[in-house]
């Protein structure tokens, strides 16, 4: 069953995917209607072939600049900077947040060999010239995150434009005696008056 | 995003697979470099194209006759008959049994329209005219997976040929308090003699 085998390899290639699902996932293709599958194939040859990265912002895009940033309604004096393109997803979904993006796409991280130069913070600092307000760090929670967030900040700090970080506290929907005890104090420690 | 987004719809056709989990497949995808994808692509095609079904046992082949069926050192006095290929694979894993298979390519489910008619069962009933001594019934331990064993069992019994059903009871490496009653009580009942 050597081409079988080949694509349970293939799916288990993929993040988060181990080998039983990646077999159940295999099995389902091949008792898939043939039409179908050829129709998966084509569709992700497509999708790698037509999305690139936006040439202002480095979201994905399958124009040369992407939705967010091609739309003139937007607010251009806000900025948010992000790890990668699943975040922008992530922030768009919440409909809250009108500004530009910034895909970094990575963040600083010593130990796997990722400097400032390996991420895009030099076309960020270009990006500052013109009408830009504010800049939002919305980099994840974690060492890199907020070690990368640091670094911007203080690049920043002398161009006059105001840097924030996003909130970072008790999500929503969850119980208080289930969060961690890093994420209950920076919720202590940003609490906000409520009148 | 519109290709993107296609990609996204066809992981999340997948079973198993989320919305969630389809947005981070697809993501993937196309970051990986060109020709991976293409690869990945290809194998996926390739695979739904070479698997057929064994046409002795319906098991997923590459060839006319699957590996099982082909294999002259198999015990063919023994016939498993299971639900699926998925099922033929795992207990293949376990390297514990040596006869041949049986695939249903289904259970008798009057629910969904399922009659005896619509899976390999006048197929197994051939396959016993030969030299087959035993018919090991393996369908799952569900409604659906009881009623055809069962039926299964009265139309091979006139014919002289041994029919068995695989033991039900806790699971190996799992804590008795954990069973739910049903697989305690088939535990208890089938019970075997230690000394």
């Amino acid at each position: 069953m050597e081409y079988l085998q080949r694509l349970v390899a293939q799916f288990a290639k993929l993040p988060g995917i181990g080998t039983k699902t990646a077999q159940r996932l295999a099995y389902h293709v091949i008792t898939m209607p043939v039409d179908d599958v050829k129709q998966f194939a084509r569709d992700m040859y497509d999708a790698r072939g037509k999305v690139k990265y936006c040439s202002v912002c480095g979201n994905l895009s399958e124009q040369e600049v992407c939705e967010v940033c091609s739309d003139t309604r937007r607010d251009a004096s806000i900025i948010c900077v992000v790890k990668d393109a699943r975040d922008v997803y992530a922030i768009e979904k919440t409909h809250e947040y009108r500004g530009l993006y910034h895909v970094l796409g990575g963040t600083i991280s010593p130990l796997e060999g990722i400097g400032p130069d390996d991420i895009a913070i030099k076309p960020l600092l270009t990006r500052l010239q013109g009408e830009v307000q504010e800049v939002i760090l919305a980099t994840n929670p974690d060492v890199q995150g907020e070690a990368t967030a640091a670094y911007i900040s203080r690049l920043i700090a002398p161009l006059g434009v105001q840097v924030t970080r996003i909130a970072h506290g008790v999500p929503i929907g969850t119980e208080l005696e289930y969060a961690d005890e890093v994420t209950l104090a920076k919720a202590i420690e940003g609490r906000r008056n409520i009148f």
